[in-house]
């Protein structure tokens, strides 16, 4: 399958992807690689891992999967590894796992030593499709998520879609959601053929995806326009998501499935305010109640979940921001949103 | 004064830093303005400064001043204030004090939400020679100087030599070393004014020995080649530092002593392996004996050290990579020692 060129690397699926993974490192002159995994790829994927890789691996690093643990102490542990394993400017740290694993391992090598390679081999069709793009890497601040982080490319991303057979269901309806809004916000087309025929773990769809990505961060890459409509559902996707994974009470949600709720409640903002016909706005929402069942919302948690919305990143002056659709497969940016229309937004979620 | 021009940023002196400040504050819709202090740089920068600066300040961040305090507990703790303070992806940081301070708000800002602007006003010697040029942002590793930073640039610097008078002498002195080194590696009229007139707090001095490193770091932003020249005297000196640092037993040496000594070491090699002369190293030792104390060494010390060497962040597949002088003015990189002559260096040191 063709790769997909991104800024300073491409993306490479399947064969070509292991062509070029032990191509790179043979043209290298690393003086040690590190494999970061954690209790799920290392059972799972590792192995598999091992039979493409020809060279040899120095370390394993292990961190425990999870949002929770996506946080600046599990960077402290894994920089003192590297350290006491003799890691130095030369070495290649390739990140074998989900986003949270991808994120962070970006983040602990661009800032160890001030900077060392890294490879990411994301293993779930959510990091595939999202954050195998776009140099974002950072960890979580209390529940707080992403705020501390940096923009830095990848050597390389590498995509082995063998590796989503060895995943929960739960896991790869999540990443449905990103690709889902890729169609959203950019191609009518791409959201009718997921909608209507699915597909979604076929490496085209998973392609066609990073595909659109990548163009967005082609022309954006440090989210001063463009890029922003990426976010699209993850304003209030994210508020959702911290609120649950804060609250004891509350299921934890993964990032997609907290998004989709986003994008059905930032779906109605956008006919509310941009013009979203309410035969679009009833498409998007049976689009994805056909995968993700509805979060419960009580008015205290819907009170909660306002409250952490001002301190997403994105806000700026202490104003909220919102990605809004004026159409399916167009978006806009920068739309502020009257207090009132959130209430609305959450009965019409209910209905 | 003439500001010096640096890759995407100027570093202003005197008059020209003020007015260049208030400027850009002006034409930037900064959404909150952060100024981070110690408590030295409170009591004597920050009312000078205030009188300077023009705008309001939202908020003014205290940490700890130290080495021992550089490390990433003390920026999770910058990192919750600005978040607990509302800071966002249009704030500003001020960072007003010594190296410490600067490349440990460097590092916050250049983290906090993926990155927001930040301004270096070094308020030592020290910092307005070095580390206020180069972009070099990070924090310790446990005794490990450094291990964890990125390399990104400010908005600006600003040098006001008025600090200065607030400052210890062993501060001042410290400073001194830097400044030598800039006349050792790059400019052998430069080390003949120093050490023969003196006038190193001079805005013209300073100036010197900014223009220096700049040019040095222009060429070669990201430490592939020629921007090593600017470690001599570092490899043994963080060694060095690093071990005062960490053993309750010696003295703590400020940065400059540590590496005023790591000078006459590496000068010693340097006459060993790359021809300097006998004359030019007893000229250097002589040098730096008018003003820094010899560092008195075991041999426990001194073994000690030399463990030390194999993790310093420079050093790659395990080799210890030195600079060395050829001669006064003219540095070359990428050398090798054989054990044997780390002893003989130190001996030359003591005698």
């Amino acid at each position: 399958m063709e790769s997909v060129k991104s800024q300073s690397y491409d993306v490479h699926i399947n064969e070509l992807a292991e062509a070029s993974l032990n191509q790179h490192v043979a043209n290298r002159d690393y003086s040690k690689i590190f494999v970061l995994v954690d209790e799920n790829t290392k059972t799972h994927c590792l192995p598999l891992f091992k039979k493409i890789f020809q060279h040899p691996i120095d370390a394993i690093l292990e961190i425990q999967s999870g949002e929770e643990n996506k946080h600046i102490h599990t960077c402290l542990q894994l920089w003192e590894d590297l350290s006491n394993l003799g890691g130095d400017r030369k070495s290649l740290l390739l990140n074998l796992g989900g986003g949270v694993l991808t994120d962070m391992g970006g983040f602990v090598a661009s800032t160890f030593k001030r900077g060392i390679d890294f490879i990411n081999i994301p293993t779930t069709l959510l990091s595939m499709v999202d954050a195998s793009i776009g140099g974002k890497t950072g960890v979580d601040l209390g529940s707080l998520k992403n705020q501390i982080g940096v923009i830095n490319q990848p050597e390389m991303v590498l995509i082995f879609p063998e590796f989503l057979k060895t995943l929960d269901p739960r896991q790869i309806t999540s990443g449905y959601a990103e690709m889902l809004k890729h169609g959203l916000i950019q191609d009518k087309a791409y959201w009718k053929d997921l909608t209507e025929k699915g597909g979604f773990t076929d490496a085209s769809c998973i392609q066609r995806s990073i595909a659109i990505k990548n163009s967005v961060v082609l022309q954006d890459p440090t989210e001063k326009g463009l890029r922003k409509i990426l976010n699209f559902g993850h304003t209030l996707g994210h508020a959702i998501e911290s609120y649950c994974l804060d609250n004891p009470d509350k299921k934890t949600l993964l990032h997609g499935e907290a998004i989709a709720a986003g994008m059905v409640l930032e779906g109605y903002l956008s006919h509310e305010l941009r013009g979203l016909s309410k035969l679009s706005l009833d498409e998007i929402k049976k689009g994805f109640s056909k995968y993700f069942d509805k979060v419960d919302f009580t008015p205290d948690d819907i009170e909660a979940i306002l409250q952490l919305l001002k301190y997403d990143k994105k806000n700026s002056h202490g104003n909220v921001n919102f990605v809004l659709l004026q159409s399916i497969g167009e978006a806009v940016t920068d739309v502020k949103i009257p207090e009132e229309l959130f209430h609305r937004a959450f009965a019409y979620y209910k209905e």
